[in-house]
């Protein structure tokens, strides 16, 4: 088995996933893709930055299914590029870095290169609560409090959306993933704790060879 | 906080589960409790050990509600005494010692204290490989593949009916627990090495005092 190590974290918005990759990736010593997937998929396609971000992550709004509007309109469209290009950047990274990536079907992308996959989740009044104590923290606008679940209840069906436009599989569904973790309960660093444990002592390791 | 551990497993047939919990039970030095319940349960009540195991873990038998065959019928049924009991011995043990519990809908009965709770699974096709692997092991009856698969396929239906009778949660999904393992990623080892990282890291946390 290589020592590339890749680590796919999905989550649901407000869970504190990109945080739980970020102290993950720092504590490794290795990279973490969030937003960098944008500004790297921007500079690729030659799209404007704040195009892509508004792109990312969403399954595309069509109406009718490719069978009618014809699938070249769709697979052509810059929606699908700008898809096209972060799925490319995801196998390019993990073919020659151990890295952490967090959403953007990154485990299923990479199905056929051994990977780590986590999903991270919490309830949604913890992630409202959570996202609203982050606006104080960063200075950014305020929201009340029936925004903040409005808000946070869109994004985790655009994810869903996204993740099952683009899988087979179930977003959030415990059959998709190595291992899930409510961050209500484990706190931040509990997540990132158990993770490095998974690596450590995991790796390599099934049902069956460990009985 | 209390220094009191209360670790429930829940678990898929053939995940596992009683493994991570035997293990996890020995390295933390602290008693587990499965099968122990049963018999404790039958000396409890003076039932034979034999009748209270054939209805451990199970839903009730019947095809028409309590509302028409009388509530009281059921509650004072031998069925339901096996129940009262193993819940009554689980809310016993778990007030006096620290203790890892499999199964019984430990986590329902446990909501008001302080607890831990595991979700342990595997792939279907994994979990009957490792079934069939024991029956090698251990030397008990011989069974077919097929037969094997039926095995482990009802005894999910058992624990789902069961959990799903005397609780409001979703038994194995993502929201009722706060990890949830896939073993056949993580061996039994992994899954060990995890929860004892959850221990000593999260303890106490919580996603608003670790954002």
């Amino acid at each position: 088995m290589s020592d590339k190590l890749i680590i796919t974290i999905d989550r649901e918005y407000g869970s504190g996933g990109h945080e739980v990759a970020r102290r993950l990736a720092e504590k490794l010593g290795i990279k973490m893709y969030d937003e960098e997937l944008i500004s790297q998929a921007a500079f690729n396609i030659g799209y404007r930055e704040e195009y892509v971000k508004s792109n990312d992550e969403k399954a595309p709004e069509i109406n009718i299914s490719p069978m009618f509007s014809g699938i070249d309109v769709f697979q052509s469209s810059p929606f699908s590029k700008i898809q096209d290009e972060e799925f490319r950047i995801i196998r390019e990274i993990s073919a020659k870095e151990s890295c952490v990536i967090v959403g953007r079907a990154a485990d299923y992308i990479l199905s056929d290169e051994p990977h780590i996959s986590i999903f991270i989740f919490a309830p949604v009044e913890d992630r409202i609560k959570r996202k609203l104590a982050l606006i104080d923290i960063n200075g950014t606008e305020p929201m009340t409090e029936a925004e903040m679940e409005k808000k946070v209840k869109q994004r985790d069906k655009q994810r869903r959306k996204y993740y099952e436009f683009y899988t087979d599989n179930k977003w959030g569904g415990r059959e998709t993933y190595d291992v899930l973790i409510n961050t209500s309960r484990s706190g931040i660093n509990g997540a990132v704790a158990m993770i490095e444990a998974y690596i450590n002592t995991a790796k390599g390791k099934d049902l069956l060879s460990d009985m």
